[in-house]
């Protein structure tokens, strides 16, 4: 009996935890991953080598890296010469949207992976994204990840044609970092692989202080488990 | 009496004759604008000059050039190596987007085009998209601008924050050729600065049989005007 062909998918990762556990979900679902990555000026593009690590750990297809130029328009800590904040309550960082905010970064990772998907002839895109743990950025919530996703059926040839109906897969959006977690554990992440940090030291060792390492901090410790980049 | 703050506008620039007849309306209609052309592999890379011409000449604020590596992920006869179609009529390319088409090329450019507005403080965005006289793109329907409007206002944290409402402006997109050519003219716009073709031959010059020229001379046609390239 032939080997019924898998469904591809295109996914977005950064190499962080979130990124990571997404991809493993995709793959569990049955896809076929082709793993997108961006090197748009971040501070802290030691994640690309987690990314890659990450990719090749979980058996994605291709992994992609592709140049963004995100620094170009300047507007973030995350990019631009404005210092990264460190020791941020989570009441803090639930009370607006932080300096370390891209402008527009998912609209634009999202279109890359549109091109790829149509390309690919995949229907899949999954996306790491998460609107409950999370840094405040208007570009991680539910009506966004929907209204991206009627756009980009009528952004297409494929759409038009109505030869395919694009999807935009946020698992991770009504979990709490703790089950993110808990979710990637059980899905086989290697959390070793993996890079939070957006202000690393030398060697990507993470500062663990800027709102994604508290936040990652906070996941393991609900989660009653132990990361691996603590004791590295 | 000090001068009233103009707005600022982000104005989407190839450096043909849609999108600088689209900068020259903008600019009449009282907007700061900042051109934003794209080096994504095309093969008529020769528009990038064409389009810091048009820039110049029309007084926009800024021009920007971003690299978007749209080459990575092929798909079209104008980033990979697939013929480029000549010599066909209306009724063909009526029939079928074309393989002229680039995967969410338009949304790339938006996504862009939005992360500069945003970083300006500019609320609007003018994009010389045309659905009358056209190649039979997806992203160049009205029905695909509003859902970039509307994924635009969600994305951003200045739609977030209510400090203000995106707008895109696709001020062509009922337009005929002919119409489109007229207006240029009516505004000003430097015909002979401009570039169209999608395979130019040395020096740039226009080939006369693709797509592109052939809509370019039908409306100059019809509007019982010369195209100055016709006879450079």
């Amino acid at each position: 009996m032939p080997e019924q062909k898998k469904k591809k998918a295109v996914c977005l990762l950064s190499g962080g935890l979130d990124s990571s556990t997404c991809l493993a979900y995709a793959r569990r679902e049955g896809y076929e991953c082709y793993a997108l990555s961006f090197d748009y000026g971040q501070r802290h593009r030691i994640e690309l080598e987690a990314a890659a690590r990450v990719a090749a750990d979980l058996g994605a297809v291709q992994h992609l890296v592709a140049p963004a130029p995100l620094r170009l328009f300047g507007g973030s800590a995350l990019t631009a010469e404005i210092e990264v904040p460190k020791g941020r309550s989570g009441e803090a960082m639930a009370a607006g949207i932080p300096v370390t905010y891209v402008p527009a970064r998912n609209t634009i990772f999202l279109a890359f992976a549109l091109a790829w998907a149509e390309v690919l002839g995949a229907e899949d895109i999954f996306i790491g994204v998460n609107a409950v743990d999370y840094s405040g950025y208007p570009d991680c919530r539910p009506e966004y990840i929907e209204a991206f996703e009627r756009m980009a059926n009528l952004a297409t040839r494929a759409g038009v044609e109505g030869r395919m109906r694009l999807r935009i897969h946020a698992p991770l959006l009504r979990l709490t970092k703790a089950d993110i977690v808990r979710l990637g554990r059980e899905l086989g992440v290697n959390f070793a692989l993996t890079h939070s940090c957006y202000d690393p030291g030398p060697g990507g060792k993470p500062c663990g202080a800027c709102d994604s390492c508290v936040l990652r901090r906070k996941g393991f410790q609900e989660a009653g488990l132990e990361d691996p980049l603590d004791t590295a």
